[in-house]
């Protein structure tokens, strides 16, 4: 994979509070800057989450994370989060995710999230909804 | 103050998460670090947080915070949290917290943390309830 | 105090890690906020931090936090956290630190931070030096 | 895999920190259960990870972390999770890691966590010495 793989990047500035004592990113942090990305990838003026949740009563939940850490990322280090989908099943939504240092090539990690939906009140898998396929497909192309 | 003027402490271990880059945990979560101690203090067969939510539709809010950091805390290190009840006001409780090396008077931070009892249909504060002010009073008895 | 009293401010979008179970910030991540805007507002070209640390063998340590929340802060708000210096002291420096609601006089939080510069092998504090100062003042005077 | 697939397990109570707005763990905290979890199942009387990083100028990376997340856990529970040591390679170790209900073989979450041995001043890995791969052997094998 490399950049021009991705269509979606987020931004982010590595904080004081998000480096360990030998000065680089703590390992769980990889995932805040995974679950953001994927916030500001799906942020559309015309899809609106939290109204998805209340109108059907179904929620997405993260059932797997994967990260591999190819280099340490510095304290200040100036990075960006490729954010693309790679596979959309009938419940579940896999995203794949890449860092890197900010405008080049250099990538610091790559890893995948999957989310399902569920009913709320049944607990039960649910198709994922066209609207939600339709914005991806959307993205993806770049419109 | 001194250890003696406690009479509940929690445990904590440093985890290595909490550690920054100079080796020593990072400001903020010496606030969760109270916020654990506060709920463990509270914690008793006879109060049920959870249930005086729903009966009464109130709930506190955390309105201030207050840490003196004064000694660097180092990874691992095993420390306990004094928690204690300052005040009761009105509709507010003052708790105040320090933070010693376990089991010894060396001390590495006090603070206080004040809550504020709110109804989450109006918004306005509310009187702290008598359950609640007991319970306090009888944790502070040694009860 | 009001938006008008600073001249630097620092933006921040509330990620979803950040929020609690009353689907507000959680306090901690106050002053995360606050310890980041510290960052940046000293953030400039002809100031570097970590040669400071090198090259004088000293650093600050932040020996107090105070936040007062006033209003809590929803998922995905925009906000903003002005931060300016206080005052300046033999070796101390106080930073007063507000969050706003993105380009509104809406005021969130306010508080304070103060750091100490402690010389790292005797650790007696230590006089803010020349260079600091006149940064500061230089910051303030919005050049 | 079940709960007496481990020999090692170390208890957590869910902070409120910890749980986001859906009332459960947020998913990037898992990491820091496994990152403490791997150091309570390490820390023996016979073994200093300080001092091994002092002397061999050596020190493990963080190269892959894995989490299925099977059942989301609420605030206040209370978990253990299982560690144990699924292969050691020439220069890595791959850790197991399970989360359960206190106590129950009701499983809330299962990964793995893959560390590799590295020169600090040459970037190389390094070959684990025979004193971690000796020691690992006893956790193991119960001693």
């Amino acid at each position: 994979m490399a950049r021009s793989d991705f269509k979606f990047f987020h931004d982010f500035r590595v904080r004081y509070s998000e480096i360990d004592a030998q000065g680089i990113v703590f390992n769980a942090h990889y995932l805040t800057y995974f679950d953001t990305a994927i916030t500001e990838y799906l942020r559309r003026d015309e899809f609106d989450y939290s109204a998805l949740v209340k109108e059907t009563g179904c929620d997405f939940h993260l059932v797997k994370s994967l990260v591999n850490y190819e280099k340490p990322i510095p304290f200040d280090e100036d990075i960006e989060v490729g954010c693309r989908t790679g596979a959309i099943g009938n419940s579940s939504v896999t995203f794949i995710l890449e860092i890197f240092k900010k405008g080049q090539e250099d990538r610091f990690a790559n890893g995948e999230i999957i989310w399902v939906l569920t009913d709320q009140t049944t607990h039960k898998t649910v198709r994922v909804p066209d609207n939600i396929r339709n914005l991806i497909e959307k993205i993806e192309s770049g419109q």
